[in-house]
């Protein structure tokens, strides 16, 4: 398709991610139209290529799909709000950060304004935007990611459609930010520990990317089975086992007077899951407390 | 070297992993005796060409290596303590699992003794032992080690030295263990995420694994890097901008029913960092926290 032929897209909110999305729409020829709070954050695309909207009315006016990525979905409804009807029969891409009820509850809202409503979540930094690599999850009306499909790609080549709810995309990317965070948090809590007796982070990092590569990584797909079945046979290392070796890692972390509640969380719900019967299971038992904690 | 010159070995302890230890050494030629409290357990190992010691003074005047896995510090001291001054001029190789202060602690307790003490983690299950793959962390006086590193390679192809301190093997050990536990928990708390919504582990595993290799894991070295030089830059992500998205994902186990402890540990790490001055640093400033939990 040639350049003058694509899509005309609008972005509304111009923070890094914002702008980001607006760069990739005019880098792959959409007519691009902009708007935001402060209008001078726009002045880089408009020198850009890219169309400044002065009001949210003509923003929303300047063509059907209208990706919108601002600071939370409270100020995206407000946004969209200040406008009258010219919204109906519009395409709403929420890239907004929030939760799934956020986005079930905003998809809803636009349904009662004529609205058609993509919400999306952002699996990449700024930088990556406009790249192959790039992810982002989508979830809603499937017709209507089918038609926008490919425009989309031009911001990110990994898009995923989830199926028509909206709330999947927030819930997928919590869930992968929150494996971030964990396993970051997991690896400096290591180092806290090896810090203590002056040991570089530099000298363990070796030990900890084979151990990731050999010992951690190839159980993950083994738990996910055992996750989905309920069943969690121990591999010659009990839950009753790990629990006494993590008993000693709550004990070393208070010794060498680094942060122990990681560790002690992590005996907590090892305990919790023995106590329900898991004794003789593998690790995995631990699923069941953290799927339902307050279940006896 | 032909088998029959292969240095003898005693191995105290036949739970799963101290008979692992032993068939190990058997399989690679070394005169292998064993001892266990319970006597019964070495019946295997003997029908395999074992020599049964029936007293622990038996095995301790066997050969000059006593390899020792039993369940914890205590339980392998009144083991050797049971015996009289035979267990002098003995290099003792602690593969028990426990604390380094448990390990420093023994270590001077063999010292007391005129034993040789070499303390060890074993970083693998029952299975990899004998296998070039399997990792055993050394701490001792280094002339211990080396003289005896030929026959211990005999039960972990990577054996590593960690230096003249016993207690360093165990504490990277739990910390490894650690990270592991960590990861895994981090994995299902993502799943059970997903699970509050009917989403299968499985549809999850191959973003996750994608996650892992493209953004979780590229970023641990940058931590290490940070960790070591007390400076924490951020990648287009303030801790600031990341205690609102961990926000999100407290909110959003909440709202789905799910063990919520884990992201409100995240969420709580975060903000002390900010506390402390660490609001436009990246994620790494967590360090500060975990490493001092309770400075200001």
């Amino acid at each position: 398709m040639a350049a003058d032929n694509r899509e005309p897209v609008t972005v509304i909110g111009l923070g890094a991610m914002g702008s980001a999305l607006a760069r990739a729409f005019l880098a792959k020829g959409h007519p691009t139209t902009v708007w935001n709070r402060s209008p001078n954050k726009a002045d880089d695309l408009v020198s850009q290529g890219a169309l400044r909207a002065t009001t949210v009315a003509d923003a929303m006016s300047a063509g059907r799909l209208i990706v919108v990525c601002v600071l939370d979905y409270r100020a995206m409804r407000e946004i969209i709000n200040s406008t009258d009807d010219t919204a109906a029969d519009r395409v709403i891409v929420n890239l907004t950060s929030g939760t799934p009820a956020d986005a079930r509850a905003t998809a809803a809202w636009a349904g009662e304004r004529g609205m058609s409503y993509l919400d999306g979540a952002i699996m990449a930094i700024p930088p990556m935007i406009g790249s192959e690599e790039a992810l982002i999850f989508y979830g809603g009306p499937q017709e209507v990611y089918e038609t926008h499909a490919e425009t989309l790609r031009s911001v990110a080549g990994g898009g995923t459609y989830l199926g028509p709810d909206a709330g999947l995309p927030s819930l997928y990317d919590v869930a992968l930010l929150g494996l971030m965070w964990t396993t970051w948090t997991g690896f400096m809590q290591a180092t806290a520990l090896l810090a203590s007796e002056e040991v570089p982070a530099e000298d363990f990092l070796p030990y900890a990317q084979t151990w990731f590569e050999h010992v951690i990584s190839p159980e993950i797909p083994t738990l996910a089975g055992q996750v989905d079945t309920g069943a969690y046979p121990d591999n010659e290392s009990t839950l009753g086992m790990q629990a006494v070796a993590i008993a000693h890692l709550v004990h070393a972390s208070r010794t060498q007077g680094v942060d122990a509640a990681l560790p002690e969380f992590l005996h907590a719900r090892a305990e919790q899951a023995i106590r329900r019967g898991h004794a003789d299971d593998g690790f995995g038992a631990v699923f069941e407390v953290l799927r339902n904690p307050t279940a006896q």
